[in-house]
């Protein structure tokens, strides 16, 4: 049974709970009630109650919250309890940058292949990935029990490639292509949009300059 | 006079309906009802004529939107009517692959100058871009005018850089370290945390297998 109930607004504060408590954890604080949390993390502490008692709650009266085992059911909430099989489309400049980062295979995400379509950059080598043809996208993904694909392409033909991918097995789309994709509704796509997102950046400062 | 009360929702959909009239016209369609607006992108008609209503409405009853005048309010609103002057702190793999891209400059941000602590990678070049040493960022920002500053260094120090670019007269920034930063209220953070976007991500695909 899933929490299908759950707000996106809930969902997307999770991963910050986690980072911090990850930064209590290294910090060997191991305790800390609801009101140091809000404190810390910005939210009130009538609201981090509420979106944990989504889950289930794990606070305790009295003591607050046993910061390790917190973070431990954030982490098995989000799926971090297991390991994700990757792989990359499109070697560019961000595509690279993606490869490069650590950071995800340390969280559980591991990278199998990195493809691109230019037979420039076919071959050639990123980190301990060779980019390999995007024409073998489909007998990779399905051949490799692969969960997640990374897009790193230009929006067209962007679609294309995500029919590919969801015709072979991926689940879900990390998508960095700046296009609203259309995938079958068991499939989840996660948007990145950096012009959006830079866009709603000059909104805010043009909106807090109107107010002076 | 600011438009103080418009929800983060909806001005997170402006960047949105900005990409799609902009495709509409790459596609010389002029006009356009609120219907097939919304078949396009996606929101229902009564949700966009409400969006667009915080703003004074734009629509004409019986003809629809005309599409390159939309598109041009929506640019103004959105601060796209004007340029803007940036720099880019931590010249490592995103740092680059964000200096690389020529989608900002187009869009009229233009990235002034790149820094880096590193001395490995002060004198380096990306692009036509020399990095230079982040010791003298406060001098660059306060005599060049900068208005947005985009942040790309690992969460250790960020706060402190962002509290020498704050000092310098930067007016916004672009955070990509997973940091919350804290800032005077007049300046704006727009965060990209990727890694909080990838976890995301698998809660959604392990609810989705939930359901199954």
């Amino acid at each position: 049974m899933g929490n299908k109930n759950i707000s996106m607004a809930v969902i997307r504060r999770l991963p910050k709970y986690y980072r911090y408590l990850a930064d209590l954890l290294s910090r060997d604080i191991q305790r800390i009630s609801s009101k140091e949390l809000s404190e810390i993390i910005g939210f009130t502490a009538s609201q981090i109650r509420q979106d944990l008692n989504n889950f289930g709650g794990f606070g305790q009266q009295g003591y607050g919250y046993n910061v390790e085992a917190l973070h431990r059911e954030i982490g098995k909430i989000l799926g971090l309890d297991r390991k994700y099989r990757a792989v990359l489309v499109g070697a560019g400049n961000l595509g690279q940058a993606l490869t490069n980062y650590s950071g995800f295979k340390n969280a559980g995400f591991n990278i199998e292949a990195v493809f691109d379509a230019n037979p420039k950059m076919i071959g050639l080598k990123i980190r301990d990935y060779e980019i390999m043809d995007s024409d073998n996208i489909e007998s990779f993904v399905s051949n490799n029990d692969i969960d997640i694909a990374i897009l790193c392409i230009p929006k067209n033909g962007a679609q294309a490639v995500a029919d590919k991918l969801v015709s072979s097995g991926v689940r879900g789309i990390w998508n960095f292509a700046p296009i609203d994709l259309e995938v079958p509704s068991e499939v989840i796509v996660e948007n990145v949009n950096l012009t959006e997102s830079l866009f709603t950046l000059s909104y805010l400062m043009k909106e807090s300059d109107d107010q002076l």
